[in-house]
């Protein structure tokens, strides 16, 4: 009986901890479908963009709207080119890092959660962080005009 | 050694067992963080709510920017009074399972991903689901007045 116990716990350890191995590999696996509330979209193919950036339009303006929501997600090292929104623009980060930066501002590291009130004409960019992808809805008035597209964010100034 | 094998087995199974359980416990607690990309904030504390409901403000109307953003959660039950916003509103359903009504139109299920674009003057409301929580993100315009709050969604119509 005694020999019985002495097995039967080493074995019981084993189970445990080969256990509790699987639970860390299902917790990241379920993260990563978890971020994913709204679809990746399709690549953006137009030139207002550098490196892979994604879009799914959500929300598009109408007679009676002219708000309009994408779910923009950016590899890591994409980002826009500099640009204004005419009726601003708001910023929700659902996941990764990115930056965000206004003319003549620092840039602002941005994480999950985080929120940015882009004022009417000012000229700003953003995009992923140089080694993590970057998630965002961007919420954009389109009542006074389209985005203004500008020049390139050069390589000095995204990673300064 | 074939009594150790014989005791050492359910042993072993036992543990088995009870480590499942507990990463069944986890996944539901690791799912509740993962979804809340955007604080609950405080309990909704006026009579525009039945049931208890959350409010986190994300973005404030100011001067230059009339796009006001919440973070809402319901707890299953919960819901809106009836009520309209003079410029619509925009909401993005982020997780758990609700409802949404137009007057005049059958109840709508939501689950995470959807989106919904109420037009302005629309009178509708929005909530829980009877069993599950809610979260939502609401985009409300501003310019063209606040919220008009009418009649409580009964118990009836709630469930109907």
């Amino acid at each position: 009986m005694k020999k019985s116990i002495l097995l039967a716990i080493p074995l019981a350890c084993i189970v445990f901890a080969a256990c509790n191995k699987n639970k860390e590999v299902q917790q990241v696996s379920s993260n990563k479908t978890q971020d994913s509330v709204f679809r990746r979209g399709k690549k953006i193919t137009n030139n207002n963009f550098k490196g892979n950036a994604y879009l799914q339009m959500l929300v598009n303006a109408d007679s009676t709207n002219q708000t309009t929501v994408g779910n923009v997600t950016f590899e890591p090292g994409a980002r826009t080119k500099w640009h204004l929104h005419p009726a601003g623009q708001i910023l929700l980060v659902t996941d990764g890092v990115g930056y965000y930066q206004e003319k003549g501002q620092s840039k602002k590291i941005l994480h999950k959660g985080d929120v940015i009130k882009c004022p009417p004409n000012i000229v700003h960019w953003h995009g992923a962080s140089t080694d993590t992808a970057f998630v965002q809805l961007a919420i954009t008035g389109r009542e006074k005009g389209e985005t203004v597209w500008l020049e390139d964010v050069t390589d000095e100034e995204y990673v300064k």
